[in-house]
């Protein structure tokens, strides 16, 4: 086989769930019938890199320094939604029944990962939750043990600082990640969200 | 969501197997986790197109104008394999019970899928069979019903160029690809090949 072709399939290995054999066939795939799309992406990785940064107020990926979304004056910033990832607040925006802001941890709390507070932007969190406009911070990271574990420490985080802050319901399945979840049951858990008691 | 990102997931879906939801999740696994891994994939996507062509005795994928194996004097040039694509070739030359040498088709008879034996590079094959050199040709194509279709034609074909077919033994399971064979079941049907009659 080529060296430039094995580099190829080798490269492909960086995308999440593909292994060796769908490496192989997505190689064969592209220089056989899509030339042009293989071309496409190419190109699309290297803007990506190139021009994709995480916004300073609220950490998703946008390509200017504040995201569309924190320089929006129709968004409510009295109320701050707390997600693990950017695909989680797509799925958020989705539902239509938020009008807030939020703030992305770009992670989790998950000590088998051995990832800790520490690997959490939460000073980041700490500081945009303080800016006096904001009431209310909406903890929405997943039903897992993870999200459960992150949530319980952000929530003691925020309530120390005065602030008020409260749980997407259980209308997501427990065990459950809101990526995989429709919109309807997850548009539901945003209006029972329930205020966090210490 | 930012254009860049947006044409980045948009880009991913050039990939076989890979819906909306799988393309947005590697996108954001690549600008999270592996952005070195994106850079190169970029690139090699890159070389990929630029470098990569068809060997011109077999068909096969090549940096050059003939292939390594198409010009190496360690194989044996009077046995050639006919198979569907470079992935069977891979397949055939990892059982390591065929020194020959190869002629991809690179398809299938499929009219089903409008594919007919014009899509096949079947005057190559003709010519390539008829060097001269070549005593037998080995049709190593799916036994799937197209792979079926596909030997049966091409059979006919070389044949009235008064040449020795041969068909791989159906060690192969009835309706499988050569792709998902273990090496074992594949020597074993390469070993009872049988000549086929008219
Ligand atoms: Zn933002
Ligand atoms: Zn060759």
């Amino acid at each position: 086989m080529s060296a430039t072709l094995e580099s190829l399939i080798e490269a492909l290995r960086c995308l999440p769930g593909v292994g060796p054999k769908s490496a192989q066939r997505m190689a064969y795939h592209l220089l056989q019938h899509d030339r042009a799309g293989a071309a496409r992406l190419g190109f699309a990785l290297d803007s990506a890199i190139s021009r994709i940064q995480h916004c300073e107020r609220c950490n998703t990926y946008t390509e200017t320094p504040i995201c569309e979304r924190c320089q929006s004056d129709r968004r409510d910033s009295s109320v701050l939604c707390v997600v693990e990832s950017p695909v989680d607040l797509n799925m958020v925006e989705q539902t239509q029944a938020f009008n807030g802001l939020y703030f992305v941890l770009m992670g989790r709390i998950s000590p088998l990962d051995g990832l800790g507070p520490r690997n959490l932007r939460l000073d980041q969190l700490v500081a945009r939750a303080s800016d006096g406009i904001v009431k209310e911070v909406i903890l929405a990271t997943n039903f897992t043990n993870e999200g459960e574990a992150t949530a319980h420490f952000v929530c003691e985080l925020l309530k120390r600082q005065g602030l008020k802050v409260s749980r997407i319901a259980r209308g997501v399945p427990v065990g459950g990640e809101l990526e995989f979840v429709d919109s309807g049951t997850l548009a539901q858990a945003l209006r029972e969200r329930r205020r966090l008691e210490s």
